[in-house]
């Protein structure tokens, strides 16, 4: 049963997207208008409207043009426009640069005349304060009315290269290709264009979405994921509107094709007072790592990074496995690219018999005929290929990396050309490929760009490239996400939150934090609140020793801090000394503290101590915590973090994300404890805050497990709540 | 005091390395020769025997070249001569091209005309078998007794760029610079000289060490170590010749001048059984590992990186501490290398108000005047030489990082200049670049390199090369390593050991084992061998209860697998019980075992359990481990390594490199414990491995710690040994 979304939150954004969609739901117009005007045109070199005239020149558009400017008649040979209305035809795009002040009379025009799709490159908005952000807001008010979608204000343009559309000032057109990129930074967008230019990088679009007052990063990754042209989609964001249906979104897509993004700002954790665990655990960047891995995006770490990456995803098919196959005419670039794969944790394929037969009849007797192939030193371009074929015909080889050192006899244009034929066919398998040198091997570079083979400068490089096909492909493969809904007794918990929120009390108590746990299918442990020393063996004796005491007061947040909790209490002595001591000692310690007595629990003897948590992302929503209990989480910090809701597979693979999973499995004479169990507890806990998103952070700590069959049992509980 | 390093291995290696020292000591002749002989020198292109000859007049050479080919008389106008005797002086470097096979005889020839300095290019030697090999100790048998010392065989040659010297057929002779580079692998050589041709990338000099017969990696480290025109040693290896050497040599040098390495084939470890702990736990790239760390190394995973941080090695100072400004003309890459620095676990400099005032003086009001600052995407050349030039006086800055994107109105070369120009005036200070882009930056580039500004393509480059800078720092800057002598009992160590020997047991028991850590200053539990039940009871009253049952075997390694351990036994009953279980069941379970009988032992009730231990590495002598015990060992490996002698800094710093040292501080409740007495504990087994090389592998596991001032014990051991 797929998780219905049921809550509040998520309800709310899901149908706030269609509204918005509804008036202009495809960005179309963006990419292949017919037709585009360009108010603020300009006949001054240097201004910004003569440099988006000229590229749109330039870049060889095929549509009409339209400058729209009252001071002059003609520019650059094509008729100038007094306004919008003079042009007679509404065209299907129009981009503003004239001053911000002028904007928001533009688009009025721009309504007027029924236009439907703005590119604001103007800036001095939002980004210059609070006049900036008012006449931002007026002009997404016009535009709203209007049924007006516009990517900007302060913004580099959009390029499309099928329909040779330059209208930006970010630099010339590039080449074709399969990369669709968005920027919300418009310098690295120029920066990244030339860089793209100067080695041949094809791309379909390229966008600069600027402010994102209207148009933001999902409207465009959306609209990438629908064009055909795009094969992969790449970026470079600072921050993200619409978390969850972020999320929702970019997982559909991703199941289409990758998605590649650098989210900067990402270390710098804003300072938030957390008062439970799993808040204080998770930084600053611990949700979009969460919304990353959940929606399948691959994170990169700079422009290189992400464009080594890019190349393969748009030029190659992706393996059906890990294992790789290096062939190589020199042995030491050959060990470097073997300890990469196996860093990488990559497998390094083992040939067949016959593709070993095969290779020894063709090589010379000194080439290496296991993996890494080594056609040695003075290897033509024939044994190459020849080993090329050999090796992408193995049913063990998945992925085929080619190294080449420009030696004295290296025909290295050749050896391109051989590769470029060989994958035009054999198209099931990728191939990458690191041509070592540079001017040397500067024809066949252009050679494998040409034939669409990815090239690296470096082995390592080329295999962290395979690394993250294989994952992406993992990722893709992965089971259905089914999320368990689990009776439970939803009526229990509202009264709870209701009754804190209707009293303004933000931390809800261990006893009704417990309450909400039970009408969710958790144990807790047997127990009840005794008033003084005598009442306190009397519950003793009935749960039976041993048994835990901890202080019970709305006011003592950590109870052993206080010397609030003794633990091993084994007969009545113990229980009263407990009682009288913390009656005498608590109350000099906080003397305003409104203590309602002590609650005697039975006590868990044995089992594993773990955490399961709650801490609701602003934008994200509810991220799971689960984490190895005692010294390990405060000493490595050993826990993980998965977005709700959780699948079983989801949960169980949070546990195996821990460094200490083995613990859980059982080591050198431990027993293992019931990690299905655990898995479960975390998928109640996901189902309990997604249906009640006026939980903000919650802790079972500690969640107490015992071998298979035993039910775990959540001996203390932690849970904050606002209104939502 | 300094260790003295008495012990056997190492005294052998210090007197073997002057012997060939003594020889010819300086390998000066390789790289400023007055005079070179090519014998084997060819007239048909294509020839090897041509191509180094053109190479070498082609670069510029001003010295004299004898080619020697008996059968022609002139090659290029150049005088042939018959043989080295024909030429009528002693050529100060010959080069041999003729095929193998009469390579031993030119080699004579040396010898007689007087000849001190050889390259052999040829291959075909021990690469190619066992004929091959016989070959080359021949050659070296002949150099060795004629006091010649030569390059290779199997290599590309020797370049040195300030006598223009291209003794190769690598490539064309380099521009002048300060990487001096070896190789041991051609191919990657030619490689990285056709890549670093085309960037300008200046080296001192190259060399291709082949098979290293005789000029091994270390004689051409100190050579460049040596060499005043060498500012950072690089070199790609696959194998060290002699490791001990290697490392206190390799120390020595990287306090002058930081060595930067490839070593590859480092994660296929050689599959060694071991019988110990800490055998098992060292992987195959351990040593490496220990001896880069030791000896200040910079370990390089790919050449890309290795030029990366090179570049800045050789063209920048050293930085004073780690905190870093950044200068950019766009918030996107500001970000992102913000980002960087925080991951990379560098300062980010905190601009002193002084600093601040000066640049809100002349910098527009919308630029950032705090870190990083940003001069804005209109900034000429200007703005950012007064933003750098005012960062770089900043007493809290120590690198400044300048990020440019070229935006409309950049002024890229002239920024560049300014760049240049600012280095030239603050010397002091490390300046790292990233111009982004290609074509709009490209003569930028070319003026950032001939000013000797380091320059990355992206920001994540530049922030880890700075890391690395910071660590040589940090390395160079180490307390002097004084390696503490502890009195000890050699002569019972001896005695044990020396029995071990020459009764041919290589695994040494645990009673043995303890006297030699008590001869070593450790303490051990108190304890004896009871033969029978009745005489289990007496000890354990003798020395109190809880005791420890164990096994008493020569035959038996692992006890507990066995059934042959029991803790916590609390009275004559539980004693008479496990040791009559023990006498019933294990000779069931091992029935060659010879069972001496049950050591009784007192039972260390309170403390942390630590591993000590020390593996010998055949390449690089004892390696000293220290690990958490328990549970921490098995589930996270949580061990470090380090070479012996240990000083005191370098044994705390192993309990700093585990990742649960907050353990041995004291967690929540928990009591820290004597941290000191571990360090000692492991100078102390340090001192004894060093001084015993016979010992092969050793483990105390566990070593009971308690708080400070409580002597730990070594509860068990295990050792073996060898003849050396």
């Amino acid at each position: 049963m797929q998780y219905p979304f049921k809550c509040g939150r998520i309800r709310r954004l899901t149908s706030y997207y269609p509204v918005t969609k509804g008036v202009n739901m495809s960005l179309e117009k963006f990419f292949s208008p017919q037709s585009v005007a360009i108010v603020g045109a300009s006949q001054k070199k240097g201004k910004v409207g003569y440099e988006i005239l000229t590229s749109m020149v330039k870049g060889g558009y095929e549509g009409k043009i339209f400058p729209v400017n009252h001071k002059t008649s003609e520019i650059e040979g094509l008729k100038c426009y007094l306004d919008l209305k003079a042009i007679g035809e509404v065209p299907d795009l129009v981009l503003i640069i004239v001053p911000a002040r002028f904007v928001a009379d533009i688009m009025q025009q721009c309504v007027r005349v029924g236009v439907k799709s703005v590119v604001i490159i103007t800036a001095g908005f939002k980004e210059v304060g609070s006049e900036g952000l008012r006449m931002e807001q007026q002009v997404v008010q016009i535009a709203k009315q209007g049924g007006i979608r516009f990517v900007g204000p302060n913004c580099l343009g959009v390029m499309d290269t099928a329909s040779k559309l330059n209208a930006s000032f970010g630099g010339d057109l590039p080449v074709q290709g399969g990369i669709g990129y968005l920027s919300q930074s418009g310098a690295l967008l120029a920066a990244i264009l030339d860089m793209a230019n100067a080695n041949g990088i094809g791309f379909s679009s390229l966008v600069s979405i600027g402010n994102k007052a209207d148009v933001d990063e999902l409207d465009m990754i959306v609209a990438m994921g629908e064009d055909p042209k795009t094969r992969v989609i790449a970026g470079y964001l600072e921050s993200i509107t619409d978390g969850e249906l972020f999320v929702r979104k970019a997982e559909q897509i991703s199941n289409e094709k990758p998605i590649l993004l650098i989210k900067s700002g990402g270390t710098t954790a804003g300072a938030k007072a957390a008062s439970s665990h799993t808040g204080s655990l998770a930084g600053g960047d611990t949700a979009y790592e969460c919304v990353f891995e959940r929606a399948g995006i691959i994170r990169c770490n700079s422009i290189e990074q992400q464009f080594s990456f890019a190349q393969a995803f748009a030029n190659q098919p992706l393996p059906k496995g890990n294992n790789v196959a290096v062939i190589t005419n020199a042995g030491g670039p050959g060990i470097m690219a073997a300890d990469a794969i196996e860093r990488a944790g990559l497998g390094f394929a083992k040939l067949t018999d016959e593709t070993v037969e095969k290779l020894t009849s063709q090589l010379p007797p000194a080439a290496n005929v296991l993996n890494p192939i080594d056609v040695l030193g003075d290897a033509l371009a024939k044994p190459y290929e020849f080993a090329l074929e050999v090796a992408l015909d193995d049913p063990n080889v998945d992925i085929a990396l080619v190294l080449l050192t420009p030696q004295a006899m290296t025909e290295c244009k050749e050896t391109a050309e051989a590769i470029v034929r060989i994958s035009k066919k054999k198209t099931e398998k990728p191939i990458l490929v690191c041509f070592m040198g540079a001017n040397k091997v500067a024809s066949a570079l252009k050679v494998l760009r040409e034939g669409k083979i990815p090239q690296y400068n470096s082995a390592e490089s080329a295999v962290s490239t395979i690394r993250v096909m294989t994952d992406y492909l993992r990722w893709k493969n992965r089971p259905k996400r089914v999320v368990r809904l689990f009776p439970v007794n939803r009526r229990k918990v509202e009264n709870v939150i209701d009754r804190h929120l209707r009293q303004g009390l933000r931390e809800v108590g261990e006893a009704d934090a417990k309450e909400v746990l039970e009408a969710y299918g958790f144990m807790t442990p047997k127990g009840s609140i005794a008033t003084n020393a005598e009442q306190a063996v009397n519950i003793a004796q009935q749960i039976g020793y041993p048994v835990v005491m901890k202080i019970w007061s709305p006011d003592i947040v950590h109870k052993s801090d206080v010397g609030g909790v003794k633990v091993g209490l084994n007969n009545a002595r113990e229980v009263m000394d407990a009682f009288d001591l913390m009656m005498y000692r608590i109350p000099m310690k906080v003397p305003d503290a409104y203590i309602l007595g002590v609650l005697v629990q039975q006590m868990c003897k044995s089992g594993l101590e773990v955490i399961l948590g709650m801490n609701r992302d602003p934008r994200f929503g509810p991220m799971m915590m689960f984490g190895m209990g005692g010294t390990m989480v405060e000493v490595l910090k050993d826990v993980s973090f998965y977005l709700a809701p959780l699948t079983a597979d989801e949960a169980k693979q949070m546990l195996i994300n821990t460094r200490t999973y083995k613990m859980l499995q059982g080591v050198r004479g431990q027993e293992g404890v019931d990690i299905d169990a655990i898995a479960e507890g975390l998928q109640r806990l996901s189902q309990l805050v997604t249906e009640f998103p006026q939980i903000k952070e919650m802790d079972i700590n500690p969640f107490v497990v015992g071998r298979e069959g035993v039910v775990p049992i959540a001996v203390d509980a932690r849970m904050s709540v606002e209104k939502d």
